[in-house]
């Protein structure tokens, strides 16, 4: 029967690669505070022009987009499109008890395609080295889910 | 004890169901590319304009926004505000243990809503149609989470 | 060996806070339906404009924004960039095994913030004390992720 436990090898490289991206998407919204701080804009909420201890000097303008703030705002959207669903896809690929080695190259390989398309999008690096990092972690995606679907269907 | 496996009927049904939505939601990353392509626009980053083999003739309307790109981007995010909590709470109705049956008309049946609404919302169907098919999923989302929450309190 | 029965208090924990959550986001994107009915605006769709029993005034004036619509958007915003990682999160925590009074209170803490961050924003508080809501969640998720990694990995 399905074993769990963190003690498990399988379950354990799960969780580690799990709980990375899950620090590394809060890590975003944390980017996006520090950000708007130090760019004292970019913020979204009418009522964030009012004078706070953290808004001391109000401003129209601080509703205006702020690039730095905007690139964050489009890399924690990217998270958002892919790694929920990796989250799930990489719990059920484990439930097909693939060999451990297979495990820790898809489920590491995607944390670290992830940490070089956020390093890539960061510095803004040219569409195609962005895309090509993005693709590399689809297609490790897709590529748990069509097993899971295939072990769940035989 | 709680049986995970994927032999086991409820959790191979909820295995499909998950591995249909990653994958149909994925699918709108692909899609989203596709229709950039196709319309050489509706980028999204400045750096986007830079030449490279994949846009050797960059042009700043190329960031503006798309019609044909946007509908998919918003049917990307009504995936986005739905499909992960469709993925936990599936697998928390499995915990349950409804009957196979339930299951199977309650998680295939959140798949074909999705399937349907996909389709409505590409082909610019009314929004009526959309957001019929729409609720049909929610009331599911709703339904599956009530009885998680029921269970788990009694 | 991991008990994920419903009848296992830790797993009940989880179980309780994550349907709450999961009902948390749904209710937005029902709210949005309401404000957007209320407002007969907010909406996105080029198709929306069409003459429906649901729209049976079209204007082009209702694909404008809304501040009301669009304040309950931004809030679903926030939701789906912290609660689908809490609920990953929160299920891999209950598998490190923790004191059923920590589970609790850092389960049962998270939903209580989001609960009152919603409040704050729909009641367009100050945002000082949004931000201070946002960060308790946003520690909780850190701390139980944390915790997972370094059980994962010992």
């Amino acid at each position: 029967m399905a074993n769990l436990d963190l003690g498990n090898p399988l379950m354990a490289t799960y969780a580690i690669a799990a709980s990375l991206m899950i620090l590394k998407v809060v890590a975003m919204s944390w980017l996006t505070v520090v950000r708007m701080m130090q760019a004292k804009g970019g913020f979204r909420s009418p009522e964030d022009l009012r004078k706070t201890p953290l808004n001391p000097d109000p401003d129209p303008k601080q509703l205006l987009p702020d690039e730095r703030v905007e690139r964050i705002r489009r890399i924690h959207m990217n998270d958002l499109e892919n790694v929920p669903f990796f989250l799930v896809a990489g719990f059920l690929f484990i439930l097909t008890e693939p060999s451990l080695l297979l495990a820790q190259v898809l489920l590491y390989g995607y944390v670290v395609s992830r940490l070089l398309h956020f390093a890539a999008y960061l510095g803004a690096r040219t569409h195609d080295t962005r895309a090509t990092l993005w693709t590399l972690g689809s297609l490790i995606l897709v590529g748990m889910s069509l097993r899971v679907l295939y072990v769940a269907l035989s």
